[in-house]
């Protein structure tokens, strides 16, 4: 009875699991000896991608080891921390935080805009880890976030493109990978749920505004149901990867 | 003023045209010499097809030649083909009627249906064309069907294809070309309009249940604007020509 209970407890903490499993093999994400660098910006995605690779490293087969990095712009003043590197620490995962002023990097008569900040935090992250020797670095972009760039790229750029579940650099030995590609957000925010993952992201005074929420509305307005949701990421993946 | 009189009461017919020419031209639809079989089923899409590839001939500059084929189906009763062939006769395009007893050629058991329908019609339009010594085959469909027809595919097959402006087989000594490939519905009913196309198409008992509605509905709504669907348009004929 007492695994029958954890069973059903642990349903979304299984999915992912499963899933993210499923990911690191069909897209051969993590190979034996690589350096993970997780992005953990402190929010669900990054912090429930953390323990699930973490968790599943025994059941892979595959010897990887881990860190994460958390990147604190000007924005960040409330940050968790501490939660957020306590969460990690039980996982096994030594944690780091840098400070990246990004607003100070503007160039005069330059505005504060997403691509700017999200351009200089990567930046910092692939400059971190090609000197800490990382070859892969672990990004929490879930299958939602996958699906919307794809319509964004789509309907503003006129691009049938998206964020692939790996990218290899040409000039850099390092790779980016994205280990939550098949799951779902509904699933990463019930795992966060039945793991007290509390969110400890900066806020981002931005974010509000994000054109990403637009089609965010319009994709669940669109899609019929979930099966149908699951053949879209399906052509996406396919096509992209 | 008579010119501009003109200008103004003609615009979607010079819209159909010019993107008709366009897409002659971007996707090298047709060829000098090219004997080019006009699908015609009487509806407003393959008449403003005929009528423009008739009348644009002039300017295009290259040498080809025109005639239509309609094929009647077990649901054709009603049909006004003399309004057809009549319209088509304006424009110098000589008509043939087939008729293709689709209904009978259903294997025993077997239940009618849009794929065993179009298949058969198609099968007999490519037999027709080769035997005539065509080397296109023109098809009535527009951007809005090439649009649907993709999120159809990828929401229901979980692929990223749709009708592409330009098919060669090869197997067979004909190509088929969908020369309103940049032309969006609205302009091709406005043009029908213009020029007092009326609908003589044949009627399909199936049709109104038709998956493609749902799809129109539901694309109409999740597109924010002109500008946007013709990206859309754009990115999809870029990546599956």
């Amino acid at each position: 009875m007492a695994n029958r209970f954890l069973r059903n407890t642990c349903t979304a903490t299984r999915i992912v699991s499963k899933l993210v499993t499923k990911a690191v093999f069909d897209f051969n994400l993590i190979e034996d000896g690589d350096r993970v660098l997780i992005a953990a910006s402190g929010g669900k995605d990054s912090t429930v991608m953390a323990m699930t690779l973490a968790t599943i490293r025994p059941a892979l087969k595959r010897d990887y080891t881990l860190a994460a990095l958390h990147i604190s712009s000007d924005f960040c003043a409330c940050c968790k921390k501490s939660v957020l590197s306590g969460r990690l620490a039980e996982w096994g995962i030594p944690f780091t935080d840098l400070a990246v002023p990004v607003i100070g990097r503007l160039k005069p008569g330059r505005k504060m805009n997403c691509y700017w900040c999200s351009t200089q935090r990567r930046t910092e992250l692939l400059r971190y880890a090609m000197e800490h020797g990382f070859t892969k670095i672990a990004l929490g972009h879930h299958a939602d976030d996958i699906l919307e760039t794809f319509f964004m790229n789509m309907c503003g750029k006129g691009v049938l493109e998206t964020m692939p579940p790996l990218l290899r650099y040409r000039k850099y030995p390092v790779a980016l990978i994205r280990p939550l590609a098949l799951v779902e957000e509904r699933h990463v925010i019930a795992a966060a749920a039945e793991n007290d993952i509390l969110k400890a992201a900066c806020t981002c005074p931005y974010g509000i505004n994000s054109k990403r929420r637009d089609y965010r509305a319009r994709l669940a307005a669109f899609t019929a149901n979930g099966a149908e949701k699951r053949r879209m990421l399906a052509a996406v993946l396919a096509d992209t990867y």
